[in-house]
């Protein structure tokens, strides 16, 4: 059991560097003072237990990765280069302090790849496990922003879509056929944030906006896309294996379900036609996902999908 | 009820401005992209429902009062100037809109007191209610820390010690007496936040610290003091006269009560003996507690005064 406050913080100061190039005065004083970039990329994130997710099948390595990445894929999705992040950590009594540190390990070791500091934060006892996280970042010169991609532009994602909600189904239901679908577990219990993706992305003339898939590509491309403006899904765009074996199985539609399945923090991007060979170089996994259209609604082919989460499409 | 993610985004939006000098893209992004001061003070904290406040005696604009009065608190031992802050809102199913609408509205009542830009958050439903602030401003030309202070200097306290935790006491206990202590309920229910207070003692050359006391000051008087002092309380420090007549009531130790009491976000600080006449002058609210000597332990009149937190004076 975690004994005290300082008990936690031994184990906090045990896992996360003490010293930052960007943190002037770090945790243990009332605020941390931080050398801080003019331009600063902002952003915070709640993962909760029986919401986000559930002890039964994250380890607590998963929770501690997925506290934190769900926040980096914020800032990847602004370009920008994340310097460090704030933990606010709500803690039931019943965990036990093994629990505490391999959470804490595997979010620090996902820290320590982006070279992140934490600069703080607030511990406090609660009724079920909770991480809120605030993270900050370098913004790019370019603010990647949603609403700025006119018809004729390409739509692409980058990342898998479909997958990670798959996989919480299948978690969900305790399926015992769950070794078949590897990438669709991985995918909701660790998901890799977009960082560098985003950061090159930013870097790109061509592109010209850029978001975070959390809520599945059904919701979020209509927050992408500005009114009046719609999307044609790619003939030949193509779901994930997992996804279409998973939708074979249960005779679901592929693409439907790839396109409404959330939490994949995959990015949604667009671009000029010009700009999407330089894109595809330079983005290992990238696919073109359609084209903006000036006819409000989602296409394939000439027939509207009536995806739900649309409604905010207004005509 | 809350409908929707977006039903609540226009209250935030009804309640909170879209624009600030520091905000160059808003709520509503992925990210905020903030224009910052070089070096950032940055602070977090939460609040939550059972464990810092009841809703059977806060209302909802007391909860959204405190809920950031408490980080503002943290920035004002900072000596920091406090700009904006994020807003991660744990929501139960079971409170209406009229709740939300009047927390928040309290919340921005109090925001816009300091000029704060609502840079983002994020919301999630949950068991019970819980807010995570994430609160960042500029920090002063000198830093205020702890462990600086030397034997001999002046620590004095800004603001009240002990009422909060009285007023929590009385709450507590439905004490049918509680209007005889206006001082201590409001001290509990609504603190004020010192930050102008921090801002003037960052000024001052001779101010050598400043925190904020939200354990109570027998807990945090020992992690503001350097290991190997100790303080000799002024054998003229007089306790509230609430806290006092509490006291009376109840048969306790009126010095021993101010001084264990928690939750006052008082302030706590210490300067040289030749800073101590301007201290006074410039700070309405402010007296002095006592000196630092070389002696580790806290003393009145020569004798230890036994007071539980102090452990972490190592002699």
């Amino acid at each position: 059991m975690l004994k005290s406050e300082d008990h936690f913080l031994e184990i906090v100061n045990s896992l996360f560097p003490r010293e930052h190039p960007h943190m002037v005065v770090g945790r243990g004083d009332d605020c941390a003072v931080l050398k801080c970039p003019a331009s600063l990329c902002m952003s915070s994130d709640l993962f909760l237990e029986d919401v986000h997710f559930r002890t039964r099948y994250f380890t607590p390595e998963d929770i501690g990765h997925k506290a934190l990445a769900v926040n980096l894929s914020d800032l990847a999705a602004g370009g920008a280069r994340p310097l460090g992040f704030n933990l606010n950590l709500i803690w039931p009594v019943y965990l036990d302090e093994e629990f505490c540190r391999s959470m804490l390990s595997s979010m620090a070791e996902l820290g320590a790849k982006f070279k992140l500091a934490l600069t703080g934060g607030d511990l406090s006892f609660g009724k079920s496990l909770g991480l809120a996280v605030c993270i900050w970042g370098k913004s790019p010169a370019r603010q990647m922003l949603r609403g700025k991609a006119e018809p004729g532009d390409v739509l692409f994602v980058v990342g898998k879509a479909g997958l990670a909600a798959c996989g919480l189904s299948l978690l969900e239901e305790n399926d015992p056929g769950l070794d078949r679908y590897p990438e669709c577990v991985a995918q909701h219990l660790r998901p890799r944030p977009l960082v560098r993706e985003g950061q090159v992305l930013a870097g790109i003339e061509e592109v010209k906006g850029l978001m975070d898939v959390s809520d599945g590509l059904a919701r979020d491309l209509p927050r992408f896309c500005r009114r009046g403006t719609g999307v044609e899904i790619c003939s030949d765009f193509r779901v994930h294996p997992e996804v279409a074996f998973f939708c074979r199985d249960r005779g679901l539609d592929p693409l439907a379900t790839a396109l409404k399945g959330g939490e994949d923090y995959a990015l949604l991007g667009a671009c000029t036609r010009k700009g999407w060979d330089t894109v595809k170089k330079k983005i290992l996994d990238c696919r073109r996902l359609g084209t903006v259209t000036d006819k409000p609604g989602i296409f394939l082919q000439d027939r509207e999908l009536g995806l739900k989460g649309f409604d905010h499409f207004e005509k």
